[in-house]
């Protein structure tokens, strides 16, 4: 039998520090003088009461945990902990379900984006600086995720980046721990840019702090129901569009340039590649557009913020790219599955595992026409390990599979054809919006039925969490002994 | 540097049956007293030229092909033969271009039935038989590539069907030539089977030849525009939808069947598979229209033959499926991708490929949990060779890129979003018609324009020919020595 006691004993624990953070949007109410601030202390306490009585009474060794109970551990946390960010949502005076809190919240915890809040405009100021701080929690959350558990429980692949120290001894927990604190630092530090370079550029103090924290989680939540659209300066996209880039690359490699060696991050595989897609995407879309008669300053301007966008799953959007044309549409599409570089706040497919298809792929060929000839598949110049090819490619097929269930679900409650294709690749992608009049840039995810919403909740996860870390506790084997 | 003359002398060989193929619609147009006869006549006289100067000029040793000649023959006559199959359709006084007839020609040599002729019910006989004799000589094309060059290629994990035999000595050849001749009676004798039946339910002489013929080989082309809801009978749907099946399951195991051992039939995993995938289709698209009140009995009529249709990959309509709702919609375009067996005359990925792709991700999963535990994947209650899980794998990933590829292309071309994705899909898999107003079961790929209908040409090439055949060509490495 697994032992549950170190599981709920962290899960408790960390409802702590969420409690906390549930008072900062309760100070901004009471700032504004809005009655809000009560909904906040309420949820806190509630959930400084069940985290405290779980702590209190699992604690148990922590550092004994096994891959097994690990894998159960990661899945629990990233659903308690946004049944509980969801409280706050669902007490507050929104006219909002259960079903629509734990969505936002779980989008929010993610950095999924989508939102089934129809006016943002008129939101009390808690609510609003409570979504960015889910995004802006979940993206480091995320990132220490793919720094510290993914590699070592091996998820599609991300053995790749397990650190050298990581085969060594027991120093293993201490050193994580410390190059998860000084990544840490780092994006507090982008954030901090972010947020006084978005208030140089003109925006309110309360607005620079909302938006830096979901641009640099890759996040996408916004303050304002045009999205970045409302500040209507091209200075503002620019910086959205930087920070946003910033976001989606491995964070790691800052720390490396940082320490004064800049040539990993320079000389990175996945960071070329994903710079080289997104410039491509970038002009062919805004060529498309100018040909289209769109003015060429326009049409880069536009093309370029919203690919950045799309590609990094951040959500925001400056214009309704839905009315581009067919070209358009379909290359947002597609670049929903794209996602950014692995050790970011993105998701999606992730561009190294891109580059390991198809290199494995290739090898594949070339075998072809060489039965007995040995070809190796490179990464990062390094041979790739025939696990890693193998994991990867399964993480793929899975991809696609789940992808494929959740849009026949999404067709099955009665959604339409392009809200359902679209809803499942920005659920399992965490992009935000999805394509067309509903769930499109312009839309929200209001009016879906409710099983819609639990099914795009559960895409979200599913993606967030890289498959595997879920679909591990779905099989038999896992329950028996 | 490669040696074209084996190449170019089995070629320009094979264009003779095809040129003695096209005296057949020539006699069906005497008959009618139709002037078309001699259009089919010129086509002939020309192909017969250009195939015997071929077959003339480059005569050579065929004994000695090697693998890479093996790629370039398949590709090339791929191209070649639906080239010269389309002087017909561009020769008759039908209005259609050279590219309409390119695509015509390889939509029925490539049993995919998608179609750029508007009004069949006035089309004179010898076109329509030289529809249906394309998609019938293409079907017995597909299973004989599938038999006797696939497996050794070893094309996408169909080194798995290889034969025993295979392994041996110089016996390969006489004993493959026999094979495919005693399959090649068996497929005429389902098409002969098919034909009585469909004249006992009360077709004529001509349209039971036409439409078994497009059955067996799960073409998907008819003799009218309306496809087989023309002869408002349900005896005849279900004769079709029994032959549909009976086309895309493996014709090497009806062989094994018909000496005695009907056991590897039976108990086949994909043969299981496949019908399993098929019951669960139908039934829940059923249920699904039968909950929105439409009557039972058609309700279940139609989704059968039509899941069936789209499932094998053959394309013929008995409704317009595109006005069932959007689980329907989101049902089928997914469908489009399956395909039947491997060895039959369906395309898409196959089911044994995701049998090989779901093995191997839960394999890949239990290595999670034991990292140093050996876990085999089976098919057929055979372990699958690492090599074959990562042909398959490739192949998996190489399916989705070249289909997104396609989608875009399409998009690029301005195309709309729904007639793109799944326009990609259709000709990828080989399906035939697509979804929504313009390709969908009730249009036609007519006012496609001519950079779409070469695109999907390409891509109904690359799908029959299971990628690697063609991709391998691209590799810069299969043409340096």
């Amino acid at each position: 039998m697994l032992d549950f006691r170190p599981i709920l004993f962290i899960t408790g624990v960390l409802m702590l520090p969420l409690a906390v953070a549930m008072c900062l949007p309760a100070i901004a109410d009471v700032a504004a003088n809005n009655p809000d601030w009560q909904v906040f202390l309420i949820a806190a306490g509630f959930t400084l009461f069940v985290g405290g009585t779980l702590a209190l009474t699992s604690r148990s060794n922590i550092r004994a945990i096994t891959p097994r109970q690990g894998f159960v551990l990661t899945t629990t946390l990233w659903i308690v902990i946004p049944g509980f960010a969801a409280l706050p949502f669902a007490f507050a005076d929104m006219d909002l379900s259960y079903t629509d809190a734990f969505f936002e919240s779980m989008s929010g915890l993610t950095t999924t984006g989508s939102t089934v809040i129809r006016s943002l405009d008129i939101a009390p100021p808690g609510i609003l600086i409570w979504r960015s701080l889910l995004q802006w929690l979940g993206g480091i959350g995320v990132i220490a995720m793919a720094i510290a558990i993914l590699p070592l429980l091996r998820i599609g692949g991300m053995q790749l980046f397990r650190m050298e120290s990581s085969d060594r001894s027991e120093k293993v927990l201490p050193r994580t721990t410390q190059l998860v604190a000084y990544i840490g630092f780092i994006y507090l530090g982008a954030s901090g840019i972010c947020a006084l370079a978005y208030w140089l550029a003109g925006m309110s103090g309360f607005d620079a702090v909302a938006h830096a924290m979901t641009t640099i989680a890759t996040g996408g939540f916004s303050t304002y129901d045009a999205s970045l659209a409302h500040f209507e300066s091209a200075t503002i996209e620019y910086i959205g569009l930087v920070f946003m880039l910033v976001g989606s690359m491995p964070f790691v490699l800052y720390l490396r340039a940082l320490r004064g060696n800049a040539r990993p991050l320079l000389r990175d595989d996945q960071v070329r590649l994903f710079l080289l897609v997104v410039i491509i995407a970038i002009l062919s879309i805004a060529y498309y557009r100018y040909s289209n008669g769109v003015e060429i300053e326009v049409a880069l301007r536009e093309s370029a913020f919203n690919v950045v966008s799309v590609i990094t799953g951040t959500g925001y959007a400056t214009a309704d790219y839905g009315t581009w044309g067919a070209f358009a549409l379909i290359g947002f599409f597609f670049l929903m599955f794209v996602g950014g570089c692995a050790g970011s706040t993105t998701c999606g497919i992730k561009v190294f595992r891109f580059q390991v298809l198809y290199a494995t792929a290739v090898t594949q060929i070339r075998r072809l026409l060489e039965p007995h000839g040995v070809y190796l598949a490179y990464y990062n110049r390094k041979p790739i390990p025939e696990e890693v090819s193998a994991s990867v490619m399964a993480f793929f097929f899975l991809y696609a599979l789940s992808y494929a269930v959740i849009a026949i679900g999404l067709g099955l409650i009665g959604v339409d054809f392009l809200t359902a294709v679209s809803g499942a690749a920005t659920a399992i992608s965490n992009v935000g919006p999805g394509l067309g009049p509903t769930i499109g840039p312009s839309g929200t995810f209001a009016t879906l039925p409710d099983e819609a919403k639990w099914l795009l909740s559960a895409g979200m996860l599913l993606g967030r969490l890289e498959l595997f870390t879920v679909i591990v506790l779905l099989m038999p084997s896992f329950w028996r002994d």
